[in-house]
């Protein structure tokens, strides 16, 4: 595709990097910058650069912090002998919204994929196991609240190994038939599942 | 939705404001962008600040242009008697990748839209008739090539109501069964034009 201008083809290109967008959607995107007030381009443009230059990590459970210790690791009512491990700083959010969880997290900052080139190195998993072998912490209870995916269940089970000649409880969160959902509309693998996990009324 | 940083819910809030992209997408490419090297979120935010401070456009056509008159008003094979109206640059591309058209362009920045308080002052329409009204230039054929939305057709009745007392031929793009599609899947309005429009073979 040939662009009118070299500017517009650089904001194209550079838009068009973001994951999901394409050409067409960047175009689009880019025209609709074009048509916005200068200062509103400058806070955009700013906001981007300072979260990638200024944003820190909690020290204890690696979530995006404005601080040094996340204000859920700071926290002074959360019960602190359950650890819930976590993909990334989404689904902190999405169990924190359910307020059915009072504990810990530890953020991992993604799961193993051999594709994408993520090992065991490049998670947050040894500062995991030296938070549970932290005698101080008192960790009781490791909650594995990973993605239900091949790398998810990697991930759970490479953790489970690792974890397991310490006296920690390791358990995972239920997977079954959501709630609301149509048993003839859940796929066949979640309900051989539910039933293989069935629980006592 | 409560976020874990500041940096963040100024970044998400900011990345919504685009057309299309709800918080839960915005959240995905911040922390997407936190992925990525600090050079890449440089020059991503570079090329956006540049684009709309550094774009020009055409001063004949209003085409968006790295110089003063655009490469197709300046190009010297063109057909400088046909002028094509369009909405904006990505019909210009569209038009220009059938190869099909040698004539010039003139974009009006946008269509009339009372909803989006998008008035006839608001486009480049006067300097359009100001084009055909400079003998010099010899224009003979404007063609409306404008979505055939609300909008669309109330712009090219605008147009063809200001440009009737001029000499010059006012056509519109053909509206018709799309080629490859079915008549069955047609929708009743396009199928109804197509057969009042329909050409002698």
């Amino acid at each position: 595709m040939e662009y009118p201008s070299k500017l517009i083809e650089n904001a194209v290109e550079e838009i068009a990097k973001l994951p999901g967008i394409g050409r067409k959607t960047a175009l689009r995107l880019a025209l609709h910058l074009l048509k916005q007030e200068k200062e509103d381009i400058r806070d955009l443009s700013e906001a981007l650069v300072r979260l990638r230059e200024e944003t820190r990590y909690c020290d204890q459970c690696f979530n995006i912090s404005d601080a040094t210790t996340c204000a859920i690791c700071a926290g002074t009512k959360r019960d602190r002998s359950v650890i819930c491990v976590v993909e990334d700083t989404r689904d902190v959010m999405a169990i924190e919204n359910t307020s059915q969880y009072f504990g810990l997290y530890h953020v991992l900052g993604g799961v193993i994929s051999p594709i994408e080139g993520v090992g065991p190195s490049d998670l947050t998993i040894e500062p995991l196991v030296q938070r549970i072998l932290n005698k101080e912490e008192n960790i009781e209870e490791v909650i594995l609240a990973l993605p239900a995916t091949m790398e998810g269940d990697t991930t759970a089970f490479y953790i489970s190994k690792k974890l397991k000649d310490l006296e920690v409880k390791i358990t995972s969160i239920a997977r079954g038939v959501p709630v609301g959902g149509e048993l003839e509309y859940t796929d066949e693998i979640t309900l051989g599942r539910s039933i293989m996990n069935r629980q006592k009324l």
